[in-house]
Parts: structure tokens; sequence; C-alpha cells
């Protein structure tokens, strides 16, 4: 079972009836549940999240693109994050590490419906990037639609993956990708040393030598404590027990313990698979183990 | 969103298509996923696994029962397990701890309905047993359909909590209970010493003072290796990882270290829930952070 995540973001966070007209379009496709919708009126964008199948997820995400060139100028719409689409971002991440290549293959076949039904010239990003220049969305986007109308097709980076080298007059261009899903985990210390909190941090994130796939700050939350927060960008490279492990070590040397950690937000069935992996030995066991698991089969 | 296991053993197991009957009597139930169906023929039984919410489980059930009762006649059954009903058991299971007092709940009314629609009488055993006596499913089934036939009626332990204390002339008696998951979880060490893993399996199971809810043995694999199997009988009590802890604890004292261990079978997802409350201390996360526990609930 494929089940893949749709996180696009679209370029209208103040008129909620065109929120609402998108959602529809989404929620509209049998088999794909839509699980959030978070408008921002400062960034005048909206985040939509749904999850499906490869077909029913490929089938939503195109009626929201085709609803959002319909109802969206872009010659008309003023916020504070960049963008150059009508829908300005259309990522797909994989429930389970081993669905990439199907997140991948579903990016690349509505790249190639976007363009040729709706003529909005598409870009192929992160891991579904066809050249190494579209890895980075911030380098195919740079400075957005206005910038991206005089630009396009002058340079690899601004050279669509789909579709002809023309943004669309109204919708802009779109960036579709596949990408590991991102978790927001922070540890608690069981101190008010923010200068611990941040040390820790400096040592295991990444930028400076720590461990990959980390990023790393530290801070002092309202009740006091210092916090290491991080984003995780790869749950399979280094997991939440492996940073609470290096976490609890440093902060021991300073006769530290934790206090608590936080998940932010959802995360995959899939981490914590692994957390059994890891901390109960348990290496062969299996999400086909896990009865919610077998009963969305029977559903989906 | 309370999701429900419900496990009920049929008095059939050479005649699979008697066995289908009952099994597409539970799948005609709308929003009832069957997950598992395994005949036994040397003990002439069959077990089926579903699961839904109070209302969808119950009618399912209640299907079952009467499918079960139509077609098995216990005066023509023999087999090596005892039993004293068609439908010989029909244990409740909540997939999540807070769930107890619904399981409990559509028991009682399965218990009520079954009594006076189909004239069987009911025991209500483990956690929604209503005296004493009937907690544990032996002492009220004693030796069987036979037995029962002469006896009912005569003590507590035998006297139904639902319906006559006459059983049904072909279908015998049901008991339908509430239960806590079981989970099988075996630990292999890196050792040939069978009688280090039959001693660390006497110190952590609870007859012998050990952890409460564990019941293990010592045994040793084909390829060698010794095996601490057990049954954890509640996860909330003792876990799979307050077992891993134990056990490595006292392999460590003899020099072995935990090869791996193995989840037989199926278990609910809040088992890993609180596999990242206690191993990651994410002590506030719950299940609705889970992304396929979301898509569920947009589901069912």
């Amino acid at each position: 079972m494929t089940l893949i995540e749709c996180i696009p973001n679209f370029s209208e966070g103040r008129r909620p009836e065109v929120v609402d007209e998108i959602t529809r379009a989404v929620a509209g496709v049998a088999d794909v549940s839509l699980l959030d919708v978070q408008s921002d009126a400062t960034h005048n964008r909206s985040v939509v999240t749904f999850v499906g199948h490869e077909g029913p997820i490929a089938e939503a995400a195109y009626r929201a693109i085709r609803t959002a060139a319909e109802l969206i100028d872009l010659n008309e719409h003023e916020g504070a994050h960049p963008r150059f689409g009508a829908t300005d971002v259309c990522p797909f991440v994989p429930l389970r590490a081993e669905e990439m290549a199907a997140c991948i293959e579903t990016a690349g076949r509505l790249a190639q419906r976007v363009a040729s039904e709706l003529a909005i010239p598409v870009f192929l990003y992160e891991d579904a990037a066809r050249v190494p220049e579209h890895r980075n969305l911030a380098v195919i986007r740079g400075k957005g639609f206005e910038e991206m109308r005089e630009v396009i097709g002058s340079e690899p980076a601004k050279t669509p993956d789909e579709g002809e080298a023309r943004v669309h007059a109204t919708a802009g261009a779109v960036a579709i990708g596949a990408r590991f899903p991102l978790i927001a985990f922070n540890v608690n210390l069981d101190t008010d040393d923010l200068a611990l909190a941040q040390r820790i941090a400096v040592e295991i994130r990444e930028k400076d030598g720590g461990l990959r796939c980390v990023k790393a700050i530290g801070l002092r939350l309202d009740d006091g404590a210092a916090q290491v927060s991080m984003n995780l960008t790869d749950y399979r490279v280094t997991s939440p027990a492996d940073v609470v492990a290096a976490i609890a070590a440093r902060a021991a040397d300073a006769g530290v313990s934790i206090r608590e950690s936080e998940v932010v937000g959802l995360l995959p069935q899939d981490v914590l698979v692994r957390l059994a992996h890891s901390e109960l030995h348990a290496t062969a066991f299996t999400r086909d183990q896990v009865l919610e698991a077998r009963v969305l089969d029977t559903l989906l």
C-alpha cells in the first residue's frame, strides 16, 4: 500500500471562499483524506494537507491546481511570502521511506498533465528534480512571479521541466516535488541554562559537524526551561531516538537530565515502527503488524 | 474515535463453507474491517478477527453469532478444544487503553440482544463480568456443552448473565467478554545458554514474583539461540520496553547481550505511542499526531 501525503501551498490566504473552493476540489476525490487547511493573511498563502494513494492523490492535486489557476490572479496578489504560482509549490511526501520512488513518479506525471492541460510551466524540485539546478526550490523561485516572467528559460535553474518557457499570464508557474517528511522535535532540559542548550545544539547539528540531517538551535521556554529545538530532515539517517541519546549524554556531562521532549505536529507511523527496531531490538517488526495499519489497508 | 477489535471463536474448523458464511456475515456490515480468519481442523475451531466502531462491530458480531447458530450443531461437533457454544467466545478488545469502557458496554448490549433474539444464554467474562465468578472463562466453561447442559443455573459460575438458564439445543451458550490485548513478545539472547533464558524467565514473570502481567518461559530456538518467550497481558502495566530493559540487565550480568526481539502477530498502535513516551520522553505525544491515525479518522 502506497500512501502519499500532499501539502500544496496556494497564493491565497485572505479570501476564504477561494480556499474553500480549492479544498472542495480536493475533498471531491474519492479515497483522498483532507487532513488540514491553514491560511495566513500576512503571507496571503494557504497550506492544504491531504493523504491518499498514488492515483487519487494525483487527481486531487491536479484539481486543486486547476481550481487555484481559475480563481487566483498573481497580478493582483501581494503578501510577505515569495511566490511564483497560484499554486506555488506542491510537494509529495512518502509516509514510508520506501515510497519515495512512487512520490517522484507521481510528481512527474502530474507535472506533465499540469503543463499540457493547464498551460502552466512546471519545475520539478528536491527528490523529483531532473536537473541538479532544480533541487533547491529557493533557487528556482528566486524573487517570484514578476522576476520569473522575465527570466524563464534563460538558464537551467529557470527552465521548466514540463511546459513552455512562458509563465501562465495569471497562474504563473508551479514547483511540483517529492521530499522526505520533516520532523519538528524539541528536547526540554531540566535546567534554565540557555548556554547549555545552545552549546548542545551547536554540537549535534549537521552544519557544525554534528549529526547528519539535524538542524538545531538552543532556546529558553516561557517556563524557563532550556530547549534544544530541532528539525530532523531525514529520520532514516538520524532519528528522534538518536538525537535524544546525543542530547542526554551531553546534558548528563553537565549534570542535567532531559525533562521531556515534544513532537510538533504530525509524524508518519514509520517513525514509531523504527523506534521499535532501535529501542526494542525488534528488527523484523513491520507496519503490517500494527492493527490500525491493517484496518487502513482494508479501507483504502 | 473508538476502534474496537472483535475476535470471536467458532466451533467449526473443518467445513470451510460454514466458516465462509460466518465471515461473509461479518464482511457484510459497512465500516467493519475483516482482518483475519484462521481455521484449525484438529481443534475443529475457527478464529475470526475484525475491527470497527462500537455500532458496526456489535452488528457484525451479532450476525456472526446468528449465522453460527444456524449452521453449527454442537451435538455433532467434536474437536480437541473445550467449547460450549457454536460461537464459543466473543471478546471485544480496545485498541486504546481508555476504550475498555466502550468494550464492556458493547459486550453487555450484545449479550442482551443474543439472549433475547436468538434464545442463546450469555455469560459475560473478564472485564465485562458482572459477577466475580465470571471473570475467568475456563471456570464458566468447565467441560463444555455436554456438562453445561446439565449444570446451567446450578451455581453463580454456571448462571448466565443474560437469557434463560437453559442451553440452546444446538448452539449451546456463548461467552461474550471484554479484555485487554495480549502481546506475544520474544527476546532472543546472543547465546545458546538455555539455562540463562530459563532463569531470566523465572525472574521476570509475575507468578514467581517478577513483573506484573508478564508470563514467560525460556526456550531454545532451532538456530540455537536461547529465547525468553513472553505474553504481556497488560502493556500499560508492563510494556515491551520494560521487559527488554529487565532482560538486558540480567543478561548483561552474565556477559550476554540481546540478539533481537520479535513481536508475534499484531499489536495496537497505542503500544508504539507509549514507546515514544518512555523512550523519547515525549510524554505529551498522542496517536492524533500519527499521520496514518488521522487518515483512519477521516475514513471511519
